[in-house]
């Protein structure tokens, strides 16, 4: 039984999880979805009844059936890096290898529709409400006077993007920035606008789901920070990810999350307050872990591989396709 | 409770559809996302652990705990309606849009997540064997070999995209034709090519699925019918369609497949062959209905209305927004 890895070729955060299946002796195909139809290839055949699909890719060919996970790292866009791309040629690629690994009963990390699902920001904000996880007060509005009327409320404020990163090419992540007291929010009307109250922190948290594995990390805020910098990924501060211990009330809350987002990977941010609460921020279903593998030690990669090294009858997926949710 | 219809104006399958709403007095907002932010508006807090959602379109206000359910019709694409519309001012409006909405515990017809997977034809195949409805013969591939191998086993064969419409705008239906006997199929490695064994067919079949209740319409094929014509859609022949009883196996086998597709709306394209067989080619989850309607006389805009005017209770959601799932 294999594992499939679809990411494109230079991706180090795949390598590191590759040398961990490879020690294990657990045969692992790489293919990026760019190569098809060059480098890369398929075939799937319908009759009476039965399914029988293989895919090769860098020389080797693997049966549909015989696959144990499929890992979507760092997919490139379906047939791109032919002689002559096109959007057709790119759909039908894509429905082609997607329409049919859709159909194995592999186990995935993630699941495209989960992974899909999992990066609306809405979405996330109220599942981690319903999972018992402390969420900032958050508004997304597109009527001024109701940010008028929240920032009244709750004055101190910040000001971050409903979606990820700005989509230009290559993506380009928005920070979150502090709300001046005198901010008019005239220009809400124009565009939907993610106002949250401001947590004074003492840390930032990340916290790296792997199948039931929780493994967090903590960077201590400088005592001399400085306010403005709300953004840990834009912050100067050079120290390191530290190892911590996750409180039981958040352990029971990111259970509830990843297993009624069907995610088998997620990673988390929190910032954690003078009190020791862990407010939510965010879930990233496809989050970097290799910043904090480095500074901690923390054995990241080899849980994925395990996780992706498992019997594929682990867990029966659903006949949908989607199926990481625990019975 | 409200019924949301996610269209654009100029729809007129949904006014049908609102005629049958208005005249039993249930509420209806119909929303475009493409006038977000000028002609619609959105607001959602989430404070305290609880959330408190509204939109706002063509002058009515509708709080998100007040949706029964939600269609998702012909909807624009998010923002595109502005002054100065932008692939970010699209994503933001998107993700706030469906991210709130992906919260409400409102029914859909048919959920994003269910449509979107629904649409991929590989899939399709599958569950539709796995819910024991008749599949021609059918081979999906890039190597020109396993090509000239299944002509070989199957002479009469018909040519399909994997995908749908070809993607140009606007997009283009394109049709089903039938493979010369003299065919390379050396092509096949430049792109993924579908291969389908043709059935002599004596009919075409459409099975639309509203909620639990089949409708089928059928199509005699003229004897005289030139049997290069495969595609109904493109076909001259303008003999109506008529009511047809649906076999017990492919209503068993229709019910299996909407259950793990989790649609609430299907149209179903079957070809009866001399045998009086149905053979599955397709289940379009966004498929027209008004012709049937018009040449049959069933009542599939008034069902449709019935089945968004149910109460919201009617089937609860699960708490990450699929759920149309019979449990």
């Amino acid at each position: 039984m294999t594992v499939l890895i679809l990411t494109c070729d230079q991706d180090v955060t795949a390598d590191m999880v590759v040398v961990h299946l490879n020690a294990s002796g657990v045969p692992v195909v790489r293919l990026d979805p760019a190569d098809l139809t060059g480098g890369a290839a398929l075939s799937g055949e319908y009759v009476h009844g039965a399914f029988r699909g293989h895919l090769w890719s860098a020389g080797r060919l693997v049966s549909m059936d015989g696959l144990r996970s499929v890992w979507v790292r760092r997919p490139g866009t379906p047939a791109t890096r032919v002689a002559e791309p096109s959007a057709w040629l790119t759909e039908e690629s894509s429905q082609a290898l997607y329409g049919m690994l859709r159909s194995s009963t592999a186990r995935w990390m993630n699941h495209p529709d989960a992974a899909r699902r999992a990066r609306y920001k809405p979405w996330q904000l109220r599942l981690a409400q319903r999972s018992g996880l402390p969420v900032p007060a958050t508004l997304i509005t597109t009527f001024p006077q109701a940010a008028r009327d929240f920032a009244a409320r709750f004055p101190d404020l910040v000001v971050k993007p409903v979606s990820g990163a700005h989509p230009q090419e290559p993506p380009r992540a928005v920070p979150t920035s502090r709300v001046a007291p005198d901010t008019d929010f005239a220009a809400v009307a124009f565009g939907p606008t993610l106002l949250q109250r401001r947590i004074a922190k003492r840390a930032d948290i990340r916290l790296t789901v792997v199948g039931e594995r929780m493994l967090a990390a903590r960077k201590a805020t400088a005592p001399d920070a400085d306010p403005e910098e709300v953004d840990v990924r834009f912050a100067k501060d050079d120290r390191p990810w530290r190892s911590s211990d996750v409180p039981a009330r958040i352990a029971d809350g990111v259970r509830a999350y990843v297993r009624d987002a069907e995610l088998s990977y997620g990673a988390f941010d929190f910032v954690e307050d003078a009190d020791g609460t862990w407010w939510f921020l965010e879930c990233n279903q496809s989050g970097q872990f290799g910043f904090v593998e480095v500074d901690t030690g923390q054995p990241i990669a080899r849980t994925i591989a395990e996780w992706l090294a498992r019997p594929a009858a682990d867990r029966p997926n659903r006949v949908n396709g989607t199926g990481t949710r625990v019975p």
